[in-house]
């Protein structure tokens, strides 16, 4: 069992029912041949993505902009609830070490799947330290970019 | 399973065998009213602890100087394997919720214990960003410090 605290006041969240299966979804987060096909909302694009998937494992993904710049990313995964629970934080790096986040905070992902019909309901939190961590989230457009890496991979699901 | 890269430049390690049983060291670690009698080196000592033993769960300790001033740390719980490794950090509070750490670098703790004979085999390692983070906590005296505590821990855990 794992401890959650989620406070509107710090923390994002998208939640939406999608119409692939639970499993779909779980597999789009946690395959890296597919997180590279719909991670980063277009015209970004995902260039490598490596997942070791268990707690302590690495998640690091390579963002690139639409003029070819990388932006390097690497994360730590703390919850694998197979199939229902990924969390993961960048206030770590792999084997639990802190690091100093890149994009000058760190959060904390949870992305929760649970079904819904023949669908999949689907939440996915960041957990922030303060309210301006929040802020700072948020007008980078946390809500359009999370959304649409959503419609990717619904797309890609629906491929598979 | 858990990963665990350590990494001499940037970790310190506590590593001792003691002549009490690995289930009474499990316990010391992980009961509140046995925390607040070992975990701080005397003259210093303890004056509350809460622990919620899961993943995401507090770590939660106040330090009180001998002239009586009170040091409140929190930490989050990351892995709990019952009776053999428990990990923390204080780059997260409870809820995995990224917090800047009260003394000015976080680190991520990682506990071992294994039978040796009739004793326990302790493997108490402090996990960094970086190695001037590891020299801070050095000089602030790591190792004196968890050994103290280690030699307190005995003796509470042949007093049970």
């Amino acid at each position: 069992m794992t401890a959650y605290t989620t406070n509107p006041e710090l923390d994002l969240v998208l939640e939406r029912t999608v119409d692939v299966a639970p499993e779909l979804v779980w597999k789009c987060w946690t395959t890296p041949e597919l997180i590279v096909r719909w991670f980063a909302p277009k015209p970004w694009s995902t260039s490598s993505c490596e997942i070791d998937l268990q707690p302590g494992g690495r998640f690091h993904t390579v963002m690139r902009s639409p003029e070819g710049e990388e932006f390097p990313s690497d994360g730590c995964i703390l919850v694998v609830e197979e199939g229902s629970t990924l969390v993961f934080t960048s206030a770590l790096g792999p084997g639990f070490r802190p690091q100093v986040a890149e994009d000058g905070f760190p959060f904390t992902a949870v992305v929760r799947i649970a079904p819904d019909g023949a669908g999949t309901r689907y939440t996915a939190t960041a957990i922030h330290a303060d309210a301006s961590a929040r802020k700072q989230h948020e007008d980078m457009g946390f809500t359009e970019g999370w959304g649409a890496a959503l419609d990717q991979l619904v797309d890609v699901a629906k491929s598979l």
